[in-house]
């Protein structure tokens, strides 16, 4: 068996979600997002982020993690804020020692719907019904999406003995 | 008297340095860089700084801190990386409490050589000169310069009673 942690990171809203893979059997832990307010300093929203994900990290003591692959906004600025996020994200997980794999937006979206070039709230949808819960928030559902897809891409080569 | 800490952030090399204000007067207290092998995990580097960071803000308790302003690269993909190594910096600034300010690249040269278009040398040399210390690296030299510009600005504003 092994936890794993999905991470959808971003300023405004940082969707996390925890599943557990046995086999190629996958199971809902827990989700949720890390919110922060465009009024506060950028400082106390990064800190948030790390000091939220942290208490996530050790409450549930994942073994891997997983992270949407570098979206490169066309805008600078979006790409720069956009990295800032994605930075304390990753930094969090190296900070207890988890491994970080990246996945590609339509490999995360093949992975749960069949499809690469699904919509969100088909991504959604889909999250819910394959760990059989409802209610979860956009963010934490694509959090959620990226533990999937990590969960497969392993049980994947686990069972090719790769 | 206040203690300032300047960081001049970077996945590959991040400069740090730490200044000391009394009044119009500064003085050197340290500085030094973070370095981190392209070849090493990108969670591993990210948190790297996160720690080296974390330990500087406990040795030396600075009260304030500054970083250069966005500089944002034409590729987006730069801007990401940068990003990311940025966000760190500015988290754990926040982590410990600390508010950052942010300087931009022309008022930081002209804080520390007196003109906007001053070279990298010439800023690494005059801060040398400024805080009567040598041999400092390139990057902690950045980070010192950003450093007394906030000195500079703050005082600047305390005497003038703003």
């Amino acid at each position: 068996m092994s936890r794993i942690l999905g991470i959808d990171p971003g300023l405004r809203i940082t969707g996390w979600g925890i599943i557990d893979r046995d086999g190629f059997h996958t199971r809902h832990v827990a989700h949720g997002t890390i919110v922060s307010e465009t009024s506060e300093e950028i400082s106390l929203r990064l800190s948030r982020i790390f000091r939220e994900l942290s208490d996530v990290i050790e409450k549930y003591s994942p073994h891997e993690a997983g992270i949407e692959d570098v979206f490169v906004n066309r805008n600078p600025f979006s790409s720069l804020k956009l990295g800032m996020a994605r930075g304390v994200a990753v930094c969090c997980a190296g900070f207890f020692g988890l491994k970080i794999a990246e996945y590609s937006a339509n490999k995360i979206k093949k992975s749960v719907v069949g499809s690469g070039h699904a919509e969100k709230n088909q991504v959604s949808m889909m999250v819910q019904k394959l760990l059989n819960c409802d209610s979860v928030k956009q963010d934490a559902a694509d959090a959620l999406a990226v533990a999937i897809c990590h969960a497969h891409h392993n049980s994947f080569y686990a069972a090719a003995g790769i």
